[in-house]
């Protein structure tokens, strides 16, 4: 089995890793020529809408998936024609746009924050007459890791928050508050049978993710499951999916959601019975889905920015060192540790020593 | 961190599928242009003793290992004054001549079956006399999976052994009536400091290894420990090192021992906190060793012969599949799989269900 991998990010080069032991070999498409997953299969390099490379891609792929939700859906849709390419276009296209991804969790039943369509500082002024202040705006496509998104404060600042989005159509979100920002993460075969993992609670700085911790038996776990079976199934979905949520006093608020393997789960590597990565594979192949169970009590750090000396990672007990191979530069994601317990020591003790180290802190 | 390691096959593949999370990379030397480790890492395809190909390994590489203990001692020697060759020469050399290992234990005060050195069939009838019958006649060098070896269970038979091992340099050792087969596989880092994974017991079938289960707690682990740690100290070894060993009414008596990653030590990517694998990597590059304790109850199986379909290994719950990428071929190991118990399903029940697969029964 070949499978086609457009983009060529960490997400891709940890799937691979998943997959050459299923004896699965990869092909990967990336405009970077030193794109990390190269190491772990063959990298073409060009854009993610080449038609050349992409048919060459298909040609070459028993099936094709993503790590990377601004992968133009056009590219998946011209592909799905010739191969199977999975998660669905659909799926791929309503991501990418807040306001078709916020319509459709509404849609559906998945609460969200209030929100609406902003085209211009006229549609900005009746929005936030409406949804109050404080509220974000964001652009509806392109945005990641907090990038593309302003926060409003007062009604003096709605003009300058405009500019700061460069007057690209953009959604107004009240702001949230919540108690905790969780994640749950599933997978949906091909013949549509689902499985969850535990949910992670998700610790975020400056808006990147730094910190998730796997949360088997979390009190909020039945609601989550209900919310992310609804998307699942409206989109006939198959592969991992992650949806992320915050947990208010009212329940739960749905944020967004993304199509693919997520940096909420990469602690399922060594905390679960079968990896989202793993698992992502097993659904856009076609195979049998893994028991999505917790082995272990895990946390996982990311590390931004700069890469502590490997040796003072592995020293810490029970310690798990994911290097993505990726320069390192600010607030950039370079890696991550994901830290089990063992015997004698806390997992607290352990992920305290880590976050002493630069890059985790 | 560049790797070099000597052999590309599936124990190569695993130890870069290890390492690759770790930011390492790899470059193998192996005289087969498709071998399985190729996948992850650049493959330089040559003899193991080609010395243009060797020092073009040794410039390339922080540091070299090998997968596969028939490399040529010389080889290793030769690179050692070039560039750090880990496990050294030495435990190579004494590994791959039964007469050297057997006599090496029993200096250090591993207790092994009686052996004798056998030239001539004149030495094979002497030897005979004291030993008794039956006893095995194997080759000093070059054997594996029970291939270099003929059970000798009566005075006629004699000509015919000697005539089987083609005259080779050979001992003759007294069977070892043995109430289970175990291993010990340890790592020591360069700076002396050793740890022990979880014993391994272990069934074989026509002289190739079949099952290994783990065994923590098991009664004869610190006797085992006790056994591996004279060996390593002795031979100031740096890396992993399986001892086999036969559990006896009067206590364990060693077999022989790989200066390398075990097959009967696989189980340790899902069962250990740190598999075999990155703790060999770890040790060869100067880094902290891993935690070796279990995680999980395991048994592994290994697919000989040929590959049942994918499919119906992973619908087994907890099943966890390797597959090396190599072509079937009778009594050819072509993958591995470890399963650990899931909610509801007992350990035993999943590996009937993998037993009654081709190539896992």
């Amino acid at each position: 089995m070949i499978v086609g991998v457009i983009g060529a990010g960490q997400l891709a080069k940890m799937m691979a890793l998943a997959g050459l032991p299923l004896g699965m070999t990869f092909v990967f498409l990336d405009p970077a020529s030193n794109a990390c997953a190269g190491v772990a299969g063959e990298l073409i390099t060009g854009a993610y809408d080449d038609p050349a490379l992409l048919r060459e891609l298909a040609v070459r792929a028993d099936v094709i998936t993503f790590d990377f939700e601004n992968v133009p859906e056009d590219s998946i849709s011209a592909l799905s024609d010739r191969v199977a390419c999975l998660p669905s276009a659909r799926a791929l296209g309503v991501s990418q746009d807040r306001l078709r991804e916020k319509t459709l969790f509404n849609e559906i039943g998945i609460p969200t924050a209030k929100f609406a369509p902003i085209d211009s500082l006229a549609d900005l002024e009746s929005a936030v007459a409406v949804i109050g202040l404080p509220a974000i705006l964001k652009t509806r496509r392109l945005g990641y890791d907090g990038k593309g998104q302003v926060m409003l404060l007062c009604e003096e600042g709605l003009a300058a928050g405009w500019e700061a989005v460069s007057g690209a159509p953009s959604i107004l979100e009240a702001v949230v508050p919540f108690r905790r920002e969780l994640s749950v993460i599933a997978v949906r075969g091909r013949d549509g049978e689902t499985r969850f993992y535990p949910l992670s609670e998700n610790t975020h700085r400056d808006g990147i993710l730094r910190i998730a911790a796997s949360r088997p038996g979390d009190q909020a776990t039945d609601e989550a499951r209900e919310l992310v079976s609804r998307l699942l199934d409206e989109l006939d979905y198959v592969g991992v999916l992650a949806l992320e949520l915050f947990d208010t006093e009212s329940g739960l608020v749905a944020n967004e959601f993304a199509p693919r393997v997520h940096n909420s789960g990469h602690w399922t590597i060594e905390g679960a019975q079968t990896s989202q990565f793993e698992n992502h594979l097993r659904a856009v192949c076609g195979l049998p889905l893994g028991d999505t169970s917790a082995v272990w009590d895990v946390v996982m750090l990311n590390i931004v920015g700069e890469v502590p000396e490997t040796a003072a990672m592995l020293s810490v007990p029970g310690a798990h060192l994911h290097l993505y191979g990726k320069e390192a530069r600010p607030s950039r994601k370079v890696g991550h540790v994901t830290v089990r317990s063992v015997d004698g020591v806390e997992l607290d003790t352990a992920v305290r020593g880590l976050l002493a180290l630069p890059g985790l802190g």
